[in-house]
């Protein structure tokens, strides 16, 4: 058998691989959402290996059941969370193994959200209103749980400003 | 950008890729059905170019768009479903570039019904029960349109014996 190279990782992440940015509300902080960064990558059990090979080749992540309640779905889940994992070890692999897909586009937006929470501009109205910006620019939303406009007027005590 | 390997090409097909064996009613044929081995690869547009450059790679194959009725569902297809392409081109990439999930049993299946189909085996009884049974012994199948009890049956005037 083969090794697992970065080039089949990337091929891969390109079917099974999904780079989330989402909103969360969160009563406590001061802009009332809380920004949530993740990577995940979905396989059934007989391709539990490929998660493994690609937990150890980054260095970071874990494998969880999708679902653990389900009987039926038995799939599980590579997850990265921590935000230093994701920048100084996941952003770098697909910096060197480029995705070829519009996937790529999601990698961008993902990207740059964690440039700019790492610069802290998420905690400013400014900065906070540029990254929903940026997650609601892509094509490729499909659903999400709350809208743009819900985020960007409860994230303000008025909501003033017409949303670009 | 970087180009794309076959390790690259072995990786997404792990995601988004089937080989599909299936069995179509054709009353006109001694036994009474048909044997369809097709090789398919999906991506929605953004990853055409993926699509394209396999094709290349191969030397075979199409592109159609999956359901070319639908405003909602704009993915493409590439398409194998020549068996001497099969055989002499798709196997032997896939001999050379080893799938790393389960993705490979149904890779196995595929390429053992193209063996028994190029010795013209499937035209037997015996051949022909040989590919259903083939078949029906993946612990990926879901879904049939038909039963393996329904298929062996009628492909015999009387069904005798036992299934194994």
């Amino acid at each position: 058998m083969q090794s697992i190279s970065d080039d089949y990782l990337t091929g891969f992440v390109e079917g099974e691989g999904c780079f989330y940015v989402g909103f969360s509300k969160r009563k406590d902080l001061p802009l009332r959402w809380q920004i949530i960064t993740e990577f995940h990558l979905s396989q059934n059990p007989g391709g539990k290996k490929v998660l493994e090979t690609f937990i150890k080749r980054l260095g970071c992540g874990y494998i969880k059941l999708n679902h653990p309640g389900s009987k039926r779905d038995k799939t599980f889940v590579l997850i990265i969370k921590n935000r230093k994992d994701l920048s100084q070890k996941l952003i770098p692999f697909f910096e060197k193994n480029h995705l070829q897909t519009s996937k790529f586009e999601d990698y961008l937006i993902f990207k740059k959200t964690l440039e700019l929470i790492e610069r802290k501009e998420h905690l400013t109205k400014d900065g906070f209103r540029k990254i929903v910006n940026l997650v609601f620019s892509s094509k490729r939303i499909t659903h999400k749980k709350y809208s743009k406009e819900q985020i960007l007027c409860s994230s303000e005590t008025i909501c003033k400003s017409r949303l670009r």
